[in-house]
């Protein structure tokens, strides 16, 4: 396990990919798979410019970190992400059998953890994580959006 | 809505791919997309040759309606698929807001149902066509690999 120092620090790699898909127009999240301390995967959403709703953050870095190693399976992986994971995302990592899972703000309405998807026993999860930026990314997405 | 005779029509064709996906070794799941009685994507499982968890049938037709369609959103669209979604393509299909599901045989262990995912409201879901022949095909496919 790292500690909170390192979750910190792989936690800012992620919202800088937060920040470059808020610079894009996209829903700002941003994500980094992590194995050994090393960054072998990092991605942010890109559902607008690709017009895919399957193209979240988790979900490319997840299939960059498999084709990194040469797996599907992310054993001794952390993905680090800003945002909590929406039903699709928690699949996938469902399917992924990651070893952990750190991430940033809440989502309290499309979050995994509110509608209940089912993660693999294998995996830890921990959040929290620079919380507040990520939050404060997001508010500041939506403002400018209504202007 | 299309009446039992073109679901089954569809499903067929859904069938061919999951016979595809069987012959290459996959688990035997197949997929398309239908708009107004056309075909606009089909896919079979390939998360074996692609090493990639998110590499399901019904992932892939999403991602490939949606480029057919120019938008994200698979509205007047029908998912065709051999086998009850799982969390992760069952929480694509609620971002996709799909009009309608059909699907063949139950997956009563990782199923969306049994785990509760949640689809868009506006997603018509309906279920059991051609399921034998997809229930058949799956234990075709699980007998020969204890071989």
């Amino acid at each position: 396990m790292e500690n909170s120092n390192t979750d910190e620090y792989f936690m800012k790699k992620a919202l800088q990919e937060a920040e470059v898909a808020f610079e894009k127009g996209e829903i700002p999240v941003g994500a980094i798979i992590v194995v050994e301390n090393r960054i072998i995967a990092r991605s942010h959403n890109l559902t607008e410019m690709l017009n895919d709703v399957t193209a979240h953050a988790e979900m490319q870095s997840i299939t960059a970190a498999a084709n990194f190693l040469g797996g599907k399976y992310l054993k001794n992986c952390t993905l680090y992400v800003t945002l909590e994971p929406c039903q699709m995302c928690a699949g996938a990592l469902y399917w992924s059998q990651i070893s952990r899972i750190v991430f940033g703000a809440r989502d309290e309405q499309r979050g995994y953890m509110a509608l209940g998807t089912k993660l693999h026993p294998k995996t830890v999860v921990e959040y929290g994580v620079l919380e507040a930026e990520a939050s404060s990314l997001m508010k500041r997405f939506f403002l400018e959006k209504r202007k």
